[in-house]
């Protein structure tokens, strides 16, 4: 998508540990013009794929996956990182480690929710090496429900977890790769 | 809205501690179709208010910031209560006591994303005792921001919340005003 492309040339700052800051049009500021976009690409790309429902992880999975749900007329999933005493009794429970904050930490998505029913869309904002997505994955594999394709938002090709994913068969879609970064550059891949 | 209350008299679990819990349409699956209504109708009550930019707190409050966004054709800035690496070394904070939680957490909305030329619709998902709220509306003041509007999807009006800061003088709307509930009976304000 090149308008997104431009924006990360344009406002992403690169920082040590491969961190790709856009705090300001989809991490902290969110240009929901640009979201909704993103939202209406998404709809391309799996529109013939029978979706249910999208499941995506908080916090910023959330925007992207509310505006592309308006097309696809379904309803959202976020799973949730912070236990909350609301919650079901009944999730579906999944261990992630962060590499970007060093932590582990569990994910919970409600029984209620996601079933064998279900085709699911999986949206995120970014893809490193892939661990809240293969939890997210896992929450789906328990549940029965079976995942159509997974749209992200800005891949970082130059580490292993879109590599994996396509390997293992998932119509994997992002819709921007970067190939390289540092202080100085940006690169895409083609 | 009609469409909101009768969803809330559907699903809606009345747990201890005054929690209202709608985890099938607003904090956990969000119902999409009904979230894009509530957020036309938030345009519908502030469009004349010349809004520049809406504001809102994780988790909950994105969905429905960025669905009503659209509408006001303007960016979403949400308030991070989780400390993070990435976010600018120059931010508004604020302290929240929350009473569901039992604990104090300090939220921060960097300095570059809202500023004196700016008019604040703030957006919440719940408002109770309306502390998550005041820190939001002391981190709008801070940037020298003006509120205009505050837009709530439900309100514990059986809490002081709401009644404090309209008496404040602000312009508050709450979409759905709980009365009173408890697990046999939940009863609107007209």
């Amino acid at each position: 998508m090149d308008r997104l492309k431009e924006e990360i040339l344009l406002h992403g700052e690169v920082r040590d540990g491969n961190i790709l800051k856009v705090d300001n049009f989809l991490n902290h500021m969110l240009d929901v013009n640009l979201l909704n976009e993103i939202g209406k690409e998404f709809y391309r790309l799996f529109k013939e794929e029978g979706i249910t429902k999208i499941l995506t992880i908080e916090v910023s999975g959330i925007a992207i996956a509310v505006l592309a749900a308006q097309y696809f007329n379904v309803p959202v999933v976020f799973a949730k990182k912070v236990p909350s005493q609301n919650l079901d009794k009944e999730v579906y429970t999944s261990k992630v480690f962060s590499f970007t904050k060093g932590i582990e930490y569990t994910i919970r998505v409600s029984k209620k929710y996601i079933g064998k029913n279900d085709k699911l869309l999986i949206i995120d904002d970014f893809l490193a090496d892939g661990n809240a997505l293969k939890s997210l994955l896992d929450i789906a594999n328990q549940s029965g429900a079976e995942t159509k394709g997974i749209g992200i938002v800005i891949e970082k090709g130059f580490l292993e977890g879109g590599k994996i994913l396509r390997e293992e068969g998932y119509n994997l879609q992002s819709l921007a790769i970067v190939e390289s970064m540092d202080q100085n550059n940006i690169v895409f891949r083609d």
